[in-house]
């Protein structure tokens, strides 16, 4: 089997995470990569990653006829056009959340891949995580029964730089924007209505930029269910991911991965490692899995497990969450159009 | 020291709980127990625990004045009518939650035993419990660091019959007021505002006759910290009790109680036992120690650990979080007057 | 139902124990307390207990017709003439383990006990233990199949003191005689041979007063599956009980108790607090349901759960681990007449 | 910096593991694969591998320079010629456990590397695993103080083929020598005694082979600690693969890998999903760094984590173990010799 070719555009955290293991997947070719800023370290990185091109210019992907799919990791304000172009020049599409901070915008990045006739699938990593697509598996075969309650706890180790926070649509869109893909990943439902609260609490400089840093969000599903999810910035702990279904039949719950199940006994207390600390090291795997499956699915011709409409129903919501946080109010999914 | 006597007033399955933790209690003579209904099959049950006198009027524990202190068990709308008058016959009163369907009638009641000078302990027997007592404990030491977020998750075995329902002020008032009392209880702070979803999932009936048997109940507490918490009518699994607060510094959750610790590896799974039924096997300690405390104060004349004004609190956060499922917005306590 | 009368020889700390329950249950009298020594701090205990008769004398017990059966908690070098004249008088008794140092003498007292046709239970305490009465159940009922091995954990939070060691018959015989008997107990079958290994590695005086503070004991059963146990005089952590039963079909294992189940994280760790700290905590139900079943024995007849020859086989069991450790070797059953 | 070139002999199970770990490692060159059996279906897997040269004959690798490595993966009767072959050929040496069925055998294989001046790693994989190095890091830290006791479970999914049995050395020999490794390992110290016990409750075959299926084994170490492994060949269950190293202040224990935290609640129990079901799965990340880490001694001249002498001193222990199980003593170490 030919290997795919693929262009990769934006070698930030992300890109760097998904050029790696692209670079050991046996099935692909790593073509070129391009970023705006060529540092020597960046070269010193490519290099040794074994990859052929390395360029400041994206056309240099998006031209050539020989890369058969694109991962666009730049920032978030380039993903749209990013997309039509890479549709237009007939390359498969992997793109990294959010699609767009403008749900509308999304859709009309989304209709010209569809116009095209290129996959594409968006970097809702989690759905690969190996607890959650336990969870998603016990849903879907009604082991739990019908579901009545979702909870998704979802807290970062550290908040990111205040010039993110800047730029980065705010903690509904940045950061909640996975866990109401999970929402929906889990209960197999649509949202109907969304109730947000917000609070300042972990820096006060986050709410004069106009973020918020705590939040419960609550979620009533098309299929009568009802979601919670509740998210910091800031877990000293590090990283919390769980989530919980409750249904007619039982429930599933899942918590934490930790680096190891060492459990010490001492005089004064039992403890154990902290969970793993960020997404790095706690979606490792499930970063694999989520490049596997597109190229599988390329190969295949099946439909990504994760496309482009995921994208836009999740940036819906984190609308809808934004607006009742600034009205006061529940928002109903079907006013935002 | 001589013994306290007790009167207990309503001997339904609370009123006989406490019959019987005070029975054993070397510091109590339970004296006296009222019911309405004087069946064969209660004689003999009282008779089997020593009580020397059985009556179906509860005007001879009032008039009494050998009677210290009066337990009131009997149906929440006489709770209003006994505090106020064993208040006035100067007795102590320990009165099971709610005081009152209607928060405005429990601060009558408490305006009486107030005046009346008598101590007055309301039964959230949670704030008794080893592990909720410790998460508390953990909070107030400041381990933790500041409270951000208090989640609260509360779902009983099975639904209450529907008779119950017609009468108990409904999910808020007859279930989740001891999750308000919990949430007050492990913030430390009073709730500023109450956001309720709810949804009937569980039992049709439950919805015909006017309430929900699955709920998301969003807090918004006085020291800034959000709450949340989850009921549900029927968990098929046991009674499900935990709660988790997390804070600048960390995070406390506490799980069930199993009735052992073994775990069983097979060939298809590993399992365990689970948790204990209901509140009888699960707050089994906390009945006991809640009663040693409420005689505690007495005999010191200590402020009793859960008072008149807790019961009354929650019963408000309860109209609140009615109001707010009602009216579809988040609903401020301070409308609550 | 009439209430039996019982005198309790030995006001010990396990003597103590046991009238505290015996005082709390409603079918029995404790009618006589007889201890050596009649001091002002135990006459005051007794008094608040509500025990009629205090006496330095047992023979007041043995004596009176009126007392239906005897604890015998004195030092074990009295048991055996205790167990004899209290048979003598027609009295059912409850006997701290071990009955005696040597098993033949055990063996002489279990006769006249038989003879006299009265109750003899033994105090093995653990078989009462919520988690370990679990796994035996599931080994009888053939939940993990035929048992192929028995691992016992066994760890004392401190050692007893230098001169209960001098008298106490050494490690097999006062600590591990339990896990002898838990032994039996979960694999249902006799042991046929012993290995024991020691050392002395947690207080050197001990070694000195000839005895060992750390064990590892080897055992083969009669149904042919392999058992070991551990122990150690001092786990700082508290006290440690644990045993998994691993059979053809699967397999049981118990962890031990802590007084909460919170969970607490911080910035380095999770921890929570340590297991229950010592038998008094650990087995709390365990004693009261212990007595529960002997006076359940006496009224109905039933033999004891746990009777003489449990002990006297445990006894045997302890002498053979002693003679392993000496000789080096291991040791039959058949060897230990 | 130049990759190192590997060549592999014997593609069997565990030769493909590391064969395919090796070829997705960027800093080797999988160079030459030799197996006595070059089938249709072992030439596709070593081209989807990308390997160059595949051979039926070992000298290809011996004899050619280019080559710096060897991983030794045949039939362990062939490790003591094949690693005097490769050290006299001047390649560094990768070998899997065992060595030899003959410690004799084995030191003088070793003698030959060291004269040669060669690097022998051995294949105790489990060093590597992220649950036992912890374990080894807080033993080694002094955390939980002076070891006192070790505890080694060690069950295999199910037991190997008749014919394996019969070559194999035994159960002590092929699978518990992981284990006598994993306690030299974690208390530091050289085993001084060996006293084991063995059965056969799973297979009666087996025992007519010769073997048991069933062990526990007792240890003796040089510090004065006391160890005991528990071997079967089959848990239904799964891979069991615990330890616990127990000391002076505290005590450390590891308990088994599952593939996802999901815990799910019915109505009549609490489950989860088994342990990883045998060695590929629960050691897949401790064979990438075991190979990693001989790639780092072979880069940076560092003496081996685990080199030859391992290997000879759990093959003593082996010997030793079937000698007391023969002789029904406990055997010193020193009289292995």
């Amino acid at each position: 089997m030919n290997k795919l070719n693929i262009g990769l555009i934006g070698a930030g955290r992300i890109g760097r995470l998904h050029a790696e293991h692209l670079a050991r997947n046996p099935l692909v070719k790593l073509h070129t990569i391009s970023d705006v800023q060529l540092t020597e370290e960046l070269r010193t990185w490519a290099s040794n990653l074994g990859v052929p091109q390395l360029t400041d210019d994206y056309k240099q992907i998006m031209q050539n006829p020989a890369i058969d799919a694109v991962y666009i990791c730049s920032s978030t304000n380039t993903h749209v056009t990013l997309i039509q172009e890479a549709a237009q020049a007939g390359k498969h599409i992997f793109c990294e959340k959010p699609i767009s901070l403008d749900y509308r915008q999304t859709a009309e990045a989304l209709a010209t891949a569809r116009e095209c006739g290129v996959m594409l699938q968006t970097g809702f990593n989690r759905r690969f995580d190996h607890n959650f697509s336990r969870v998603r598996e016990l849903v879907e075969s009604g082991e739990i029964g019908r579901p009545h309650l979702i909870r998704i706890t979802s807290r970062d180790p550290a908040p990111p730089s205040h010039d993110y926070i800047r730029v980065s649509g705010g903690l509904f869109m940045d950061m909640a924007i996975h866990d109401f893909d999970m929402a929906r990943f889990l209960s197999g439902s649509e949202v109907k209505e969304v109730y947000a609260q917000g609070a300042v609490l972990v820096d006060p400089v986050i709410g004069e930029l106009g973020d918020i840093d705590t939040a419960i969000i609550t979620l009533l599903f098309d299929n009568g269910a009802l979601g919670v999810i509740d998210n910091s910035r800031q877990a000293v702990y590090g990283y919390d991911q769980r989530v919980e279904v409750f249904g007619a039949e039982g429930s599933v719950g899942v918590t934490n991965d930790h680096p190891n199940t060492a459990e010490i006994s001492k005089k004064t207390m039992v403890y154990r490692d902290n969970p793993k600390f960020f997404f790095l090291e706690r979606y490792h795997e499930a970063y694999i899995d989520e490049t596997r499956a597109f190229i599988h699915s390329i190969q295949t011709g099946q439909p990504p497990l994760v496309d482009g409409n995921d994208a836009y129903q999740s940036e819906r919501i984190a609308f809808a969450a934004k607006k009742s946080l600034l009205e006061r109010r529940p928002v109903q999914l079907s006013e935002i159009v």
